[in-house]
């Protein structure tokens, strides 16, 4: 048995001006400088020793290893090398963040660390194989696989080379953290797989340069993480794997006092976007637009009706990953097709 | 208890040059017209007597009402007044075609047949409310609401005017039909509301010009139906209803004898794409990523685990409804990243 | 898009006196007989010719063959020998029975009507296995595999003899019938695996002798189908099949003129069930529990907030199949933990 | 992205005698005893500061408040009143237990420890409402309400007073521990509300005296917690609570040295059972049908597709709750079905 859980509904306030892909920092921030190894890394969203603290407005330049730790780099590594997932770095504290508040992360800058993005296939994990949270029966489990991409900063670019045939194919960079989150409420820690409430494990390609993402505040500092860099990424992320890379970030912080969002959410100048992250996907799509709608109605005044049905005629929905313990949408609709912000 | 459905995957064969939007029509194809009106719509697809038959490379021009038989015209106008949901124009008998083939629909032009557009709400109905098949107990049911949207066909826009406040925008047109099928397979009759793997209601934005889709033929003459015209619509349909129109269609068919599809796919000069047509969500993107992967294999010759890890780098999943009584998913990937096609 | 389904919720009138396991039929009833052959089943629930009248209060005593048509009678049969699953016996028209109606069928009696039962695996059709609707990838599909079990009626026991070893147990028999269901509304006609509002492939163990089953009337005549029968089977029917058998039956017929139920309902002396047929079960569970507390509320006068307390004590909630298209949960409570009836 | 999950099957050993309900326990066994108070009880299933060591063999004797710490006494209370939900007994330390190892909890006696239970109503939580992880949008939630239920131990019952009328009606106690489990794998620290692979919320009357709890063991001294105490408790736990109880509890605990269970599995002189607890319904129902053939194939020796046709025939599948944050759902099968026992 348990209580119901009590949500106070949010009216964003976008801390700082909504910034466009290339806006620039504030001149005058502090900058906190960290680098990621594989003696700091966290695997869990939870409470513990900040590794540096942080002002509101300051900024943090901060690198993050690749989801295996960087242990895959050639032909003939296997995952028996990984001693971990999803490594994470931090935490770091946010200082003035309490329960109750929302602390807002600006992404303004997010670079592949490196010259290459590994890919890989494990048998028990991904979207349409046997899973262990959807397991079937079968005769044999499919094989593990690892596939690796160049990385072509000049071009921006990418390049899939099949293992069963000599095809090769080039595809964009879009680089973006599938782990970012602080740590979760009720006393909970959580693996750096599962994405939920704090964020997490989210491998949403909205975690990208130019955005923020606003996440409840749940412990005194926030105590905020990330990691598992993704170069770029396909809806779902069906196979289990994005291009997995180790990545160089630069984020800014501010605090919404008061202020607790029940869910995660993203904003930029266009766009305002709520993210639902829970099984199965039908309830993710619940929860985002459910919120997306009340987002509406509390910061820019249509009634709970007439946002269902504006969103019914212009909303984005979005999957970003069906392969993690949960699952993540992301509801979006354009800015331009809203009524002016409340004051 | 029942036995398995075996399905013969089909390598398709795109019978006439993938279009773009702007292509057109053979120039000496036959051109077979007709005209709906209420006394002439049907509500199931099913078999029926066929209104009009056309052979291979035949061209069809006709029109839709909309999905209340254009019953709601003006403030005031309530569901009462609506005789039956989503009049479907047809049957057309395509000569030739058998159980076994697949029918190829290439989808010339659509254009609003009307000056005006129509939403609703209706409790009962909807992604985020108590519905007929995720009922829950509430105190009271949202009530029922009508809004009206003006067509400018010149700026290429329809315009949302909020009920509760005075807000009003526009956005664009983007005119697909929601509803079009062929009679589905085992005997079977469905409502025009439902979608399924012969097609029907799928609310899918991918039903628009310039795209072709393939239906498995299940009857003899296939017996092709449409209707249920939609302006513009956002993802997932989340309100219950798109910016409802009626349409006047252009489309051409050809028939891939001896191949079956076990689901609708669409495909157009820049993509393949496949269609998951089920519930819950989860199983419709099973559906969706699965068939996209036969297909890739197929058609195209990649190994199955190289196509999967594939489209974990670069595949689009698009939900294009979660309110009717099965739900949409659209998996798909762009040709310039797949292999040239086998011949 | 669709508009809302209205439901009239119904107050149950079990138009007879509610039956234990033995009692007997009314004294004078008419009775009508009825043979079921490879030749007059049906594999469709729908609008048909009736193979025989009956009027209320009317007695039908008539055989059903199994679900593979009695095809699969010795080791070394195969699937490829049956024709078509779950042929149905039917239809039969109920005189007076019109949309809006209600069909009570008590179930009298049902005699396992042969020797031997059967059980099959097919690959693509299971609770845990690759699926049509849940597919997963996989190296090679489980094989097909076919199960004889003897029934021994003295004992009134069937025995199961595994295939990869020498184990073979007995366990008791419990018949019901797999198929029991009306002619669907809206015009649809439905596969014989299909469970849905209007009953069909249930595989519900409420379906036996001393239950009474509600179902809504959608046609002139309500038309009666029933097939499917069961010697035996486990909660969920999880690799697709029962003790599959043919059947004789013995059914009395009532209507509830007037009074409309939005699924199917059964009743004994003991219990009232409420049914919910879709998917996911999550949603079968909501549809079950909502109709028993909207049928409590309506025929025994609990307020709907007692009622939905009340069955969170003592509730039971029954998982008859996860295998059909859509999947079936029974939510029942005992009339001793009801207030008296509602005249 | 995250690796694929390794679990090693594990063949259960028993390592007492089954005990039916009266089985008094060992003769000689240590007993420890513990009092569970306000400010001596836990809200995580994590790693803590143990409360009491025990070795294994060794009885423990407690106490556990109610899920509401006991906060609910009087018509008048509220929710406000509650500090916490789900206040837990422990962590108690069992000597010897190393990750790897399976943990066995026999349930030798539970006892209602007090003269009342109760039940509540919260908006947002419930099987039929609208909730957090399944949102809709509704005009008002559902009013908070609060059921008393006298204890009569004599009578062995607890009586229901309806709130909206003076309807009043008694059922039998069948008491168990809504809460019980181990610290979490991967440093998670989950919530008391939260059943998952570690046992926890689980809800499940399979908690019961005479039965045998397996758990894998994640931590040294796998750390075991108890609360939650059921007076009785419906299917599903529809509308959020049981009958809410403190409860004295005797358990004893064994080592299964080097095996581990991915899941919660129950056992007694008459059943298997193994416990699926995710979301949705489908998903715990596969993880507890595949858990229960791999368990069969394991320790009983039928081939897996033998114990897949055998459960589809004799299988029971018991929904024991979907009102917290996984659901939990049991599938079991009697021993005097099943071959004899591997050695």
């Amino acid at each position: 048995m348990r209580l119901s859980l009590s949500l106070i509904f949010f009216a964003s306030a976008l801390p700082f001006p909504a910034s466009g892909q290339s806006s620039p920092a504030p001149a005058k921030a502090d900058v906190v400088q960290y680098h990621a190894a594989i003696d700091n890394v966290k695997y869990v969203f939870g409470v513990a020793p900040p590794v540096a603290h942080l002002k509101p407005g300051n900024i943090l330049e901060a690198t993050s290893l690749d989801c295996f730790g960087n242990a895959l780099q050639k032909p003939g590594d296997t995952m028996a090398l990984v001693k971990g997932d999803n490594p994470l770095t931090g935490p770091f504290y946010i200082d003035g963040a309490e329960p109750g508040d929302t602390l807002a992360i600006r992404i303004l800058d997010l670079q592949v660390d490196g010259k290459q993005g590994v890919g890989t296939f494990s048998p028990g994990f991904g979207a349409v194989n046997s899973t262990h949270y959807t397991p079937v029966l079968e005769t044999k489990p499919l094989p593990e696989r690892i596939w690796f991409y160049p990385i072509d900063k000049e071009k921006n670019t990418t390049t899939f080379q099949a293992l069963d045939s000599d095809f090769q194919v080039s595809f964009p960079l879009h680089p973006f953290l599938g782990c970012i989150g602080v740590a979760p409420a009720n006393g909970e820690a959580r693996s750096s797989i599962v994405p939920a409430e704090f964020g997490g494990n989210m491998d949403a390609p909205e975690v990208s340069a130019g955005n923020t993402l606003y996440l409840p505040v749940n412990v005194s500092g926030a105590l905020f993480y990330f990691g598992d860099g993704h170069a770029a990424m396909g809806d779902g992320e069906v196979a289990g794997s994005a291009v997995e890379v180790p990545m160089r970030a630069r984020f800014q912080f501010e605090l919404v006092k008061g202020k607790h969002a029940g869910w995660p959410r993203f904003e930029n100048e266009k766009e305002i976007m709520a993210a639902g992250v829970y099984r199965p996907v039908d309830d993710a799509v619940r929860i985002a637009v459910t919120e997306l709608i009340h987002w509406i109605h509390a910061d820019y005044g249509l009634s709970e009706l007439d946002a269902y049905e504006l969103l019914s005629k212009v909303a984005r929905i979005h999957l970003t990953e069906m392969v993690d313990p949960n699952y993540v949408v992301v509801a979006s609709v354009e800015k331009q097709y809203l009524p002016p912000k409340k004051h």
